[in-house]
């Protein structure tokens, strides 16, 4: 496990311009999405997912993924993350250039059977396929490859999924030449006892270094509640969706991805370096308001604002490094 | 410390009768508050605050708070709490019959002057009065008595409170003769670092016994990962408000209180016998939802449902204790 740059507590992986605009019927333009990238780097996040390469036909609001990958690539600092579905995907993200593959894999059989039509052994395949083609790749052009252990939590077809099957995929990623594995609460069923049960069981079965990663909903509003239950396991890449946007599968109101800006809140009042400048994130999030006017964004600090004597982490850490 | 019941591991006290309709305009009918606090007690909740002895004019929303404890103590099993503000609330609350009298104090003095009109020693001066007071009655209907810390995490006026300030509060009221003191984030501006840090000092200044519970609101969205640091910590009370009502004092948007839905099915769902009944708790929502037309609810659980295969914890516990 690489963990954070050192001079980071914890990875705030932006996955709106993914996860975000393909729960959105709109399309937002590419300009549109190179400006918010551009605003939520400059703001010191310090990964975004832009994009997903799965056929235009399916998700036309991702069809300019590899533009999106190629700009975001000039940025310095910026580690450019997408989601892969296959092989072909996985061809077209390292051709485009990004740093970061991840895979999603539904523990779920049923799910995985009815979202990308594949059975697990099938899905364990395409990902022994990936990891041969990213380790084909010159050694300063390899991008990291992550399974991500969708559903882990639970389905809304299945209800809960036993542990064995959660550990035998895991396994199975990671002997397939995944570099690590990621758990993903797809439908907002994780609670905080589970999260680190389940973090505990996953390291146990494929060591420490494999699992550094968590991806969180806030369906049932205990997204960062689980947030902290992983952070106290050690976890230290957080995946999170500025304003919330994306997967709302359930009922309006009912949020999808855990919120940025209450994340950074939460990680910088207690003294957490992210490398995000609170205050420009929350400015970030007026922009991309602006190009999805009309669109629900969630969300509590931005509403709230910041308190009164709230001092950045960074600052905190200065003054307690003088001391 | 008592702690709670035997036969549950947490006691939520629901608070929405008290803070979540002295925030609210509009005056609920004697009726409708009885048949709110009867459906919530009947759906396991076992503390409820059911109003505030201020004087009418000031609150008018909680006039009948007499009637409204004659009408709840008729319930089996129920604990009958009430907010006070001074010697004279405290002996109406004792000739209503409460079970537990709380005497908010603000640990920023700017607040507490701006709120109350009162200094520090004046209201030190006030809880020895109460405590006085409340040790005169009988001891089969001495009501418990607990003095608040409010503004506990930073005020919107004064912002961070230092710690030597609240400690000193809390061993004042303690040495006046409280029984308990409690936590209270009254402006939103906890997190789960500064809630673990101040119930250590707190504890350690009047003891593990002199500190079990916890008001937190949800103004910046950490309200459950807050509460699940307190939960951490060994706290083991937790005030929250049906549909959080109460408390926007910020944005429309950012609510006030934590939720009683979501806070009960985080509780559940980590497995931890709350005795509440999640799906009565939630169609208790349903008939304030209807008395309050037009007010908004806040809560995520009660959109999004419960899981699939969701198993409550008192559920869970007959298993293991069956195995």
């Amino acid at each position: 496990m690489q963990g954070p740059a050192p001079d980071i507590d914890v990875l705030v992986s932006e996955v709106g311009p993914r996860d975000g605009l393909q729960s959105i019927d709109r399309i937002m333009p590419l300009e549109a999405k190179k400006a918010w990238i551009r605003a939520e780097a400059a703001a010191g996040v310090r990964e975004i997912e832009v994009g997903s390469f799965v056929p235009a036909k399916v998700l036309p609001q991702l069809a300019d993924t590899a533009e999106v990958v190629a700009f975001a690539k000039t940025i310095p600092r910026l580690d450019v993350a997408v989601l892969v579905p296959n092989l072909r995907g996985a061809e077209a993200a390292i051709a485009a250039g990004a740093d970061k593959l991840t895979l999603p894999l539904s523990v779920s059989e049923t799910h995985s059977l009815r979202n990308v039509r594949r059975t697990h052994a099938q899905m364990i395949e395409e990902a022994r396929a990936i990891a041969e083609l990213v380790r084909s790749q010159p050694a300063d052009q390899r991008p990291k490859f992550e399974g991500s252990l969708s559903t882990a939590f639970g389905c809304t077809i299945e209800g809960p999924i036993p542990d064995a099957t959660l550990l035998r995929l895991a396994e199975q990623l990671m002997a397939a030449g995944c570099d690590e594995v990621g758990l993903s609460d797809t439908t907002g069923y994780a609670n905080p006892a589970d999260v680190k049960r389940l973090i505990r069981l996953v390291r146990a079965a494929v060591g420490d270094e494999a699992l550094s990663g968590i991806h969180l909903h806030n369906t049932r509003g205990l997204g960062l509640a689980n947030a902290l239950a992983a952070l106290e396991m050690g976890l230290t890449t957080f995946d999170s969706s500025l304003g919330g946007i994306g997967g709302c599968p359930f009922a309006p109101g009912a949020s999808g991805n855990i919120v940025t800006e209450d994340l950074v809140f939460m990680l910088d009042a207690m003294g957490l370096r992210t490398g995000i400048d609170l205050e420009a994130l929350l400015k970030v999030r007026e922009l991309v308001a602006k190009a999805l006017e009309g669109e629900p964004l969630y969300g509590f600090t931005p509403d709230a604002g910041i308190p009164l004597g709230h001092k950045p982490a960074a600052a905190r850490t200065r003054k307690s490094e003088a001391a």
